[in-house]
């Protein structure tokens, strides 16, 4: 079977980027030549694929849809515009709908985007299978944008903002993989999982001011999401394991510091943190805004194309190379 | 259980339309207020309501999923640009994939615009459920557009393309609720119901030259679309029955004319011909085109909203109000 990464490869092959389009396939959002809204991003959420409604109420389920778009649009340093979303849904339409709109309308908020981001089309439509959502959410590129994964330098920071496998690890608790202490509605983990937060404050700073090489979404993971920047750009990475960040809720859980890094910090998804390679007076310039979010520098961009090394690896621990999400595997189940 | 339409309803007056905007949600696609790409649709096929995997290939499957915007950018009188595609797919990924673009390059070709209307984004992902194919589509106003639901004048003639209809018939046909006449491969109206084609020739000669004052696609139906049309504009409508067109493929099926005109003329959709309503001039400068595909005058606005009356409609027969199709009942089982 192919790998979701094979048959978008095959895709971008088949079709040449049209007129009017100055970036198509490949990055966090296409890129038009010109218009306000000159972003364009979309996902899909589908029900036992990336939620159960068990686990996530309507409201979390339009709340991480939009997040997903919201997080391509700040990784392109862009700020969010308006958007279309298509919904199926099974059971009772107009309390799913309602519920499905309130998490869209709270992610927005949440973004600092009320006024801009709301739908501006969509489709409704009944299914007798999985629920399903689907977004596409328009953006403006900023003064130094877009940002793509394509522009990192050797010698630049490897930047990740706060704490990456958060959402995995409520995911794991969800699914009783991890011990749950406390309870399930208080855990900030699962909280995680259920409303990530889109990094969209900390990407139109960059866009608009600070400006960054390179930028993008941690939503496959740290590790694979970094080799998207290193194959793009043709660079290689060292990385400092003792730096990979490790928050107090992910340290309360009955793993090891090095166990945490390797299957939650490395490999986990959708937590939508922002991924960044930045040379010198951009890290100065950043760090000096003393944001709210943590900021971890965890590498150096090396010059060798596909090249990872890493600084301060424990004895017996093996960080794998591209781990992931693969978007054919239902990990909701 | 509220309606597609009462829901759709509801989220209009929730959400203001955001700047940067000129049009949200009402008419066939949004309209930003600049860019080469101002108009923006988008449509949501899902397994089991908007098709069967055994009556239609995924090239089937992927030509119905584009036609669908690209008929609600020719319904603004636009001309089609690219698009993002998202697809969730049971079984055998590859095959599927590539029928669905097979599906999706061949009805950008059939609409002429197979340069300009390709991919430039799009997610990909498993589900243990149905197959789901999401299109957002980008489109450009032309010289006379964006073309509305609510410029219809009274005076105005009511026209249609082509033959509404054939697509209801042809499912019917699948479903055996129609007696099947021949192979069902060589069968015209499975073909209509399997490969529609957008009317984008149309829409955009309509926004281009001649313009029209009024222009919507037959998606949910004859009537219902008009209705769409007269409510937008605030008018109403005299309707001729006779002139409703019956063409040869319909003229065969085990109906009598009048049945036709009221079960599938009237309420069958997906067969994406354009509804509009013409000024003199640009009703004479349209039938001096000569294009190859009919043109049907079927009626007359009338300044009275919400006012629809019939000429030659025959004794026995009810013509229905508003009769379409609900996207909430599930169409293809």
């Amino acid at each position: 079977m192919a790998s979701e990464f094979d048959i978008i490869d095959g895709i971008t092959r088949r079709f040449d980027t049209p007129d009017g389009v100055s970036l198509g396939i490949g990055d966090d959002a296409a890129v038009l030549e010109d218009g306000r809204f000159n972003l364009v991003t979309t996902d899909m959420l589908v029900e036992e694929v990336h939620f159960r409604s068990d686990w996530c109420s309507p409201a979390d389920i339009g709340w991480r849809a939009l997040t997903a778009s919201l997080s391509d649009i700040a990784a392109m340093g862009g700020r969010c515009g308006p958007y279309v979303a298509n919904v199926a849904m099974t059971g009772e339409e107009q309390g799913f709908v309602d519920g499905i709109l309130d998490g869209l309308e709270s992610a927005a908020e949440m973004a600092g985007s009320a006024v801009s981001t709301v739908p501006i089309g969509g489709d409704l439509t009944g299914s007798r299978g999985p629920s399903v959502v689907s977004i596409t959410l328009l953006g403006e590129s900023l003064a130094n944008g877009p940002i793509l994964r394509s522009g990192a330098i050797p010698g630049d920071h490897i930047v990740v903002t706060g704490q990456p496998g958060r959402a995995a690890a409520g995911l794991a608790i969800l699914r009783e993989t991890l011990e749950l202490k406390g309870d399930l509605d208080d855990e900030p983990l699962v909280e995680a999982y259920r409303r990530p937060v889109a990094r969209c404050d900390i990407g139109g700073l960059l866009g608009e001011t600070v400006g960054a090489h390179s930028l993008i979404d941690v939503s496959d993971g740290l590790r694979a999401d970094l080799g998207h920047i290193l194959d793009a750009s043709g660079v290689g990475a060292r990385l400092d394991w003792q730096a990979l960040p490790l928050d107090d809720a992910l340290a309360e859980l009955p793993l090891t510091d090095d166990e945490l890094r390797r299957d939650y910090v490395l490999r986990g998804g959708e937590d939508f943190e922002l991924l960044m390679t930045l040379d010198d007076r951009q890290w100065s310039e950043l760090k000096a805004l003393e944001l709210d979010v943590g900021l971890h520098r965890i590498g150096t961009v090396l010059p060798d194309e596909g090249v990872v090394e890493w600084t301060g690896l424990p004895d017996g621990i093996e960080p794998g190379s591209r781990g992931g999400w693969d978007h054919f595997r239902p990990r909701s189940g």
